[in-house]
């Protein structure tokens, strides 16, 4: 052909050799240039255009570098053959998927999921993103190594061992992408023939994980220091699952001769293990820290588990676990095909914001919000005049309310939902409901709640949950 | 106390807040300033170290941030209890992991995995991840929808539907990480009481997995166009996994007939399925391109997955497949504890990636420019005086070798090597060596190749597998 009945739009703010690359690329696929036809020469095409060479020579360049058009020496420029050349329309409407809106009408939601959003070090993370995707480094385009990358592993082993007493080098760890997906690797690695003990009440998805994964499982009912051992001994269960930092839900904190007593129990019987879920660990507002469990076993019985879901932000999805030298050796053996599922570029941001100090600056700022939030939430709920007690305030995220007003839970979550606030029944934790106190009793996280809009929201709980007279 | 003993180093880069709020939290830690100790007032201090109560403001308020101090109104500043705040140390060197090094020494390596490093788009992949982490946007912080965000199944959906035929939408399509995290909920889904066929040869990895899932599997021998119903009905299987679009490792494209009678296979018994791995159909280099077989599915039989390894990269970690409806309500039901693995940040940089016409350029462009590495690849060993035959180069990132020079599949490997060229024996594929060919055979993957050393690399093969005379 000739030439192009393009007209150029100078008004537009696309640049002119995307313009030109734009219509080219159009009339190839719609057929109007079809295969082998020659564009006009550049020096044609300019002068008729009144553009510059350069700037058709660029729209011609990334024409070929995309296989729309091929260069023959001397000759020109050949429309090629469409085959296999990847035309993506994104103008179809697409309907949007359906879903159940949830939660979507609450003014506040005291939900246990979710970190504080102001307080998210964006611009640090943005920085180090933008840092971290250096065209000089091969290595982010690789496959990630199968536990996680070396460096990562350094600092969180030190983390580890400085913060949580967990005695562990980065080869003992394992980084995955939420605490499922551990659970889901320990119940291959440690075999489905064996029976797993969880707390009751407990995190409410582990009896969909161990049925998925047609595992036996035993819940096994809690006091306020965790599990009894003559209830452990009587479940049969060889692996127990539990949250000694600050049980999930009820919120107590495990004492040192029940620690002893059950790694005691672990010790007894080669098949037996102990699953330490530390997920909020890092939360602990009065009295020493407690180190992990983890740190008290000397014989590599108990598999640590944690989580950046409420250190940094669940969105992060990154999971970390300590197995001990038997198990890992056998997880080298046997788990190779899994590598580790954290983008390589987001591992290398997470090294960096640990190992330059972010990290600890962010978790005691942090911890310090928490613990606001947390005392206005305690101070809001003294001043109300429904009878209720808060229970498992010392750490974490989130605290229990039993409320004595005569209400049952159902009623207190569904009056708390008419007037836009979101509470969380307790009993969605039980597996075995036998076990559930008679005074109703319901969750609040406020992790993700404002200072300045939870004495507002309990003063909506006391008009609805106060007795009438 | 009245003062502190601090000395400011003006020609440091760090900034005067920085060394003070850094000089101070070291005093604290290390017991030096204890529990309770007043620190000056901002007014003096600044008198004594000359520098303004500005800056030291900005000191304290992070020092008040983090808990190292509190203010207490009207009385000044106090240093807090050390309890729990987290106070780490990176200079402790870590001994480095050991690893066995792999093909460290290779100078040219036709490794299959990997892709072309330098035309990944490294400036756009940092751009759009800058624009995405955006204070303002909440959702960046929430954790991920269970499938994989709303927006990025659109996206696919579109993808899927215009290039490979696929009819489904976006409320069909599970996002994960990986093929063998598909592969891993697929099992659980499906259930491991069924029997899995297999490819031999195949992906190599498959084997352990369903072993790690205490999962029957059979392998089923490949001619060039993909498993015989014979073979498929002798082995008991009631689940295939194959790949249609570019026979892995063999290279083969499954012809329609073989694809419809694998359909009609599938149709006759209710517990059958197909599980359809797309790893790199973006590549054809010749002929009309072919739709997934899933495509040509109408009840519902064919779970097509597909990755972003190839296309984009494998440190990217995302992969995904297509449920049939009567599956997807199950997977609703029974899996509804998986969190979609990649993290929200990521998955909104690849929606924008996909949405604004970058992927689609990209892939043409990387078509265009695998196709030259196979050009080169296929003139240098059409060059070569050993007796060869080249196989499975219509599509994909590799191709295989048939050496008929004598030497054993671990001769040639071996004798590559030494040379410093990595080739790969392909019985590392087979499953049942039997049926191995009997000429030896290895693959050569050339994404991360070099275009301007495929040719030096082929003559180092040519001196070292000539025959001798």
């Amino acid at each position: 052909m000739d030439m192009l009945t393009f007209s150029i739009d100078e008004r537009r703010r696309t640049p002119l050799y995307r313009q030109l690359y734009d219509y080219i690329k159009k009339e190839i696929r719609s057929g109007n240039l079809s295969f082998n036809t020659k564009l006009p020469s550049k020096r044609k095409l300019s002068a008729y255009l009144n553009i510059s060479q350069n700037t058709i020579q660029t729209a011609y360049d990334q024409l070929i570098e995309e296989g729309y058009i091929i260069p023959i020496a001397k000759k020109g420029f050949f429309v090629n053959r469409l085959d296999n050349i990847l035309s993506l329309d994104f103008k179809i409407e697409d309907k949007p998927i359906n879903k159940n809106k949830e939660a979507s009408d609450l003014k506040y939601d005291f939900s246990y999921h979710g970190v504080d959003h102001s307080s998210f070090p964006f611009s640090i993370w943005r920085k180090l993103t933008k840092d971290t995707i250096n065209e000089y480094d091969e290595d982010i385009l690789k496959p990630g190594s199968a536990q996680g990358s070396d460096s990562l592993r350094i600092s969180l082993a030190k983390y580890l061992r400085q913060s949580r007493g967990v005695d562990c080098t980065a080869e003992d760890i394992v980084i995955s992408s939420g605490t499922e997906s551990l659970f889901q690797i320990l119940i291959q690695l440690l075999g489905q023939k064996y029976i797993y003990g969880i707390e009751n009440p407990g995190y409410e998805k582990l009896n969909l994980l161990f049925k998925s994964n047609n595992t036996k499982f035993k819940t096994i009912n809690i006091d306020l220091n965790g599990m009894q051992i003559d209830d452990i001994e009587n479940s049969g269960a060889d692996i127990l699952c539990i949250t000694p930092a600050h049980q999930f839900p009820l919120g107590g904190i495990m004492p040192i001769n029940r620690r002893i007593k059950i790694l005691n129990w672990a010790y007894e019987n080669d098949n037996r293990y102990i699953i330490e879920d530390d997920y909020d660990s890092e939360f602990k507002y009065s009295g020493k820290p407690i180190p992990a469990l983890c740190g008290l076993d000397t014989y590599g019985k108990v598999i640590y588990m944690g989580s950046l879901s409420k250190s940094l932000s669940p969105s992060i999805r990154v999971s970390y676990m300590v197995l001990p030298k038997l198990l890992l050796k056998k997880y080298k053996e046997k788990m190779s095909f899994i590598i580790c599922p954290v983008p390589t570029i987001d591992q290398k941001v997470l090294q960096k914001f640990i190992e330059d100090g972010h990290f600890e600056r962010h978790i005691n700022k942090m911890r310090n919000i928490y613990k606001k939030k947390r005392e206005i939430l305690v101070e809001a709920l003294s001043e109300i005049k429904v009878k209720i007690e808060v229970v498992g305030a010392d750490a974490g995220l989130h605290l229990l309310l039993k409320v004595d007003n005569g209400m049952s839970e159902d009623e207190l979550v569904t009056k708390a939902h008419e007037v836009g606030v979101g509470v969380y029944g307790i009993s969605n934790y039980y597996y075995d409901k036998a076990s559930l106190d008679k005074i109703s009793t319901v969750l609040l996280g406020y992790a993700s709640m404002e200072d300045d809009t939870i004495k507002g929201a309990i003063n909506l709980l006391e008009n609805v949950w106060l007795p009438e007279k």
